[in-house]
């Protein structure tokens, strides 16, 4: 299918409307502020002086172009002066210091400009991609071409040094992002050598020499010869995201093929209950199949978004709802996660458990083992996830609906308005308050519903029949009701993972749940759900999901360490929130998989 | 109680003569021979020069003396020439290049002599007392009173610039050692300047300025200030067992308290269900309260052995079943796991829990954390646990009885024959092969036979009283049969250790049980023994102990990674072995806590 593009979509209200109108109004000024601060803004100028404060960093660009691409997507909804300004502003300097041949990184630029080219792990082609996508929304959304052409000029610049005259010191980019955003410059321009250049990076990777830990960066095989998610898992999304996009683009079949298998090893052996991907911070890798630690879970809030944009890009593949499941999974948990209730401060490492004893152990720093922060932060040092929020939080009109020929999909439940291609939608639901859906539409011939994973409990007003996992609906007419049954289940895991062993975890419609020592007690792993499950859900807007009570059991105290075996329980309430909302009640233990008995 | 020595008991049968017969034969020369290898005895020579290989380091005089503890213990109950011969070399070489001064350590000798005394973390002091206490052995043992003498002078030494002149760089000892040492110097040769020294360390501690990290070694506090063991396990029960000779000898009342708090702070918080201490090798410390992670459990077998003494010592002040309880723990599991079967190879860390896929989590090793080894190996570049062993084994006579007045203690279980101021008794038993215990005793008014905790069905065939976790039996005629039933029982940790939670250990006697892949499945964590517990034991001599087949299920296999909450289960038939038997059949899966259901 064809994702409806944002700018045919209006959320009117709902917790994905919510959480945009959040970005709007609070987040994207927060990461801006942050960036000015940190003079991530400023070194566009190119001016500074060495012995000044606030030296650039290779990958400040990076940041700052994402935080342009989330603020043009806000340009297409409302006038914002102030934000288009300051887009203005950036781009002012960018087209003031490009190189004569089209380069632009304002690290390299002003820091080292010799050192161009010369070293794949300094995140060139990185930040040249963002920017580059950055420019493709400004112009898709205000037909402004200044940004894109600038953009353009860069990629005669880097072809150069890649392809024509290979000049540059190495042959991919160590973190990839360049060969998705060739593709969009492509799609926005129709400029067949940019699609060919996006091909060119993802046919040299696995070719490159001398790389110290190839499969960090997946490139210890050619793409098309590698079975399974490996490496740093933004960049291996990225990547994957920019292969469907290159076997769409270029009716590949092999590689869409790789995707499919790829795909299918992430979402069956690799990925967290909360679609967080990644389980160690030690080059933030892929590991071994099944290896999903909670506590030192890595999760980064920039991988899940990398699956998302995979999973996005494999639904133009197949109208099979597994991927609108994976985006809806990661939408309201493993992404959401990274942003704070109030949408001003950040995660990057997303946990499913919080010890605090576990930061207690050890007698000092240096000798210590890292977990990840208890509480979310306005700004990191490398501060990828929070602009990246931004961009994704803009554009989530990109994920309600999809099309093909004059068959509408409806993939995510959001009270909205949406039209292409001639056809119109209507879908008016108080989701996730509710489950109930009421969908109208205009010149649509076939209506398709998700029918989402979690929901073994849902009617259909009309005649309907199932294909893969989309309740198919001829000839819609009127007002058509879907009612999916919202209620808390027992979820268990794969017994290949050995954390999750004999523990169940408790989600609720589209929310993976948690408890949190704050509602219950600071020794999460002495309660233990009820297997005769009992549970009662109710909306609480202020944590934007569902509280459950759960049915449970405390494992009594002892004086002993060790001794016989016994069932001595009290019971107990299990009080748990939508994990996304963790930590923003103070510092506390949280907990997503409970022991069961 | 006062124990019986080493000298006035000999073992005939059983476990322990085993362990102490594999010691003799095998594992005091396999030490030998790494030492002699690794340059550790030639060292004592004094003569190595820059830039020959082998350099000495700061410890190895600690390791070559414990090594010679252990074989003095040995010419106790035979003629060993080749023991003796060496262990007069070494005398010798000390002899020979021991200074004017009296002071000895052969590498600050050889390579470093202006930097004597000047840092507390280089482990003179340390080396030194090993160096006392294997001259005691040696004296004990053979009347011989040279090496006495040679560290009688080095006390001197030590008096002199720690407290005559206090030309010492430092107060008190980074390792502690010589604190016992001093007060079994003071015990061999009645010299009481001896135990003031050792109480000058004692009570100098907690005083010293400029620690990095006190808590890491003891000085957080004044010794009688501190409440809860800290720090370094090794030199902290080290420590403890000082304090508490020291609290004996001296009668010092209070000291006696802070151990005794101490102690009870280790075993009912801080200690592993095999006796072992020390969940973290970052500083090998004692972490917080309940915090015994299994995989990547310290639990060295120096701390383990060192516990064990402390033990040992409270057993002085208490005739209580708790401390030879603990010791019983740590001899058949914690200490021994350190041995292989064959005698040849050694762990230094002894984790309850390996998992094979995390050593293969990470790319690469410097991006790797760190977990313990899976086979054990002939020596350690830190190499101080092969001599411990060898030292505790020969000496095992020491913990078998003990005796107050004209009350005999039967302390542990085992074929043996011992005597003891003018008392003797005669336990005829197969233990732990058998629970059948036979005992003779002569001029004996008092017999108090330990009932392990471990054993709740057990006869006395003559009348007795319960006191303190032993039976006591007056005026013991005859033979006395003890019967204590040895049989798998389930054990349940406190809830506040939460790796635990929801999990069983299966112990067997005196033994705490494993499950290794090899019998098993890969992934232990899918096994859950069945609560309904049933289980069948049966001694297997080739493992030192019961193997023990136990009913349980297996979660089935699934393609997903999450799914709805089901109870699938096939039987399964668990099949362990003694904990101190892993890692004997190759590279292994192992686990102690199961999960349960």
């Amino acid at each position: 299918m064809i994702p409806f593009s944002y700018q045919n979509v209006i959320l009117k209200s709902g917790f994905l409307y919510d959480k945009q109108m959040l970005n709007e109004n609070v987040t994207i000024n927060a990461v801006y502020n942050r960036f000015y601060d940190t003079g991530r803004v400023s070194a566009f100028a190119c001016d500074w002086k060495e012995g000044e404060p606030k030296k650039p960093h290779i990958f400040w660009d990076s940041d700052v172009a994402k935080w342009m691409e989330g603020a043009a997507y806000i340009l297409h909804k409302k006038k914002a002066p102030d934000l288009e300004e300051k887009i203005e502003w950036i781009i002012d300097q960018i087209e003031k210091n490009q190189c004569e041949d089209g380069y632009f990184n304002s690290y390299f630029i002003t820091c080292a400009p010799e050192k161009r080219y010369t070293n794949r792990d300094w995140h060139e082609l990185y930040c040249a991609g963002h920017l580059m996508e950055a420019a493709v929304a400004y112009y898709e959304v205000t037909g402004k071409d200044r940004f894109l052409k600038l953009m353009e000029k860069y990629v005669d610049c880097i072809e150069k040094a890649f392809v024509t005259e290979k000049t540059a010191k190495f042959t991919t980019p160590g973190h990839q992002e360049i060969e998705l955003a060739l593709v969009r410059m492509y799609r926005a321009t129709g400029n067949l050598r940019y699609l060919k250049l996006a091909k060119f990076f993802i046919d040299q990777r696995g070719y490159e020499p001398d790389i110290p830990i190839p499969k960090s960066t997946q490139s210890h095989l050619p793409v098309r010869e590698q079975t399974e998610a490996a490496g740093h898992c933004v960049r291996a999304c990225y990547m994957y995201s920019a292969m469907a996009d290159l076997a769409l683009e270029t009716d590949d079949r092999e590689l869409y093929e790789v995707c499919k298998t790829i795909f299918n090893d992430i979402i069956t052996k690799k990925m967290y209950i909360t679609g967080g991907v990644g389980s160690t911070r030690m080059l933030e890798i892929f590991t071994v199949d099944y290896d999903l630690i909670n506590d030192k879970a890595y999760a980064e809030t920039c991988a899940a978004i990398a699956l998302m944009f995979f999973a996005q890009r494999m639904l133009r593949f197949e109208n099979d709802s597994v991927y609108a499941d994976l985006i809806e999974r990661i939408l309201y948990n493993g992404m959401i996660a990274g942003l704070s209730l109030d949408g001003k401060s950040f995660f990057y490492e997303n946990p499913l458990e919080i010890n605090l004893r576990n930061y207690k152990r050890f007698l000092s720093r240096e000798h210590s083992e890292r977990f990840a922060i208890t509480q979310r932060v306005e700004v990191f040092s490398c501060s990828c996830c929070p602009p990246n929020l931004n961009r994704v939080l803009s554009s989530l009109g990109n994920y309600i609906y999809g099309y093909e020929n004059d068959t509408v999909y409806v993939n995510q439940f959001a009270d909205s308005e949406a039209e292409a291609n001639g056809m119109r939608i209507v879908q008016k639901t108080l989701f996730p308050k509710s489950g109930t859906i009421v969908l109208k539409t205009e010149n649509v011939k076939t209506l398709c519903v998700r029918i989402p994973a979690w929901c073994d409990e849902y009617s259909v007003s009309v005649p309907y029949t199932m294909k893969n996992g989309y309740a198919v609906i001829e000839a819609p007419e009127g007002e058509i009701t879907v009612d999916l049954k919202i209620k808390p289940v027992l979820i268990q895991s794969n017994p290949e993972i050995y954390e999750n062993n004999g523990k169940v975890a408790v989600c609720c419609g589209p929310y993976v749940c948690a408890g949190e020592a704050i509602d219950n007690i600071e020794n999460l792993h002495a309660l233990f759900v009820d297997k005769n499950f009992k549970a009662e859900a109710s909306y609480d807007d202020s944590l934007c999901g569902y509280t459950v009570s759960v049915k449970a059991f405390r494992k009594e105290a002892s004086p002993m360490l060790y001794s016989a075996f016994s069932e001595n329980f009290e019971d107990f309430t299990l009080k748990m929130i939508p994990y996304a909302a963790f930590a923003n009640r103070g510092e506390t233990n949280m907990c997503v998989w409970f022991g069961v008995r």
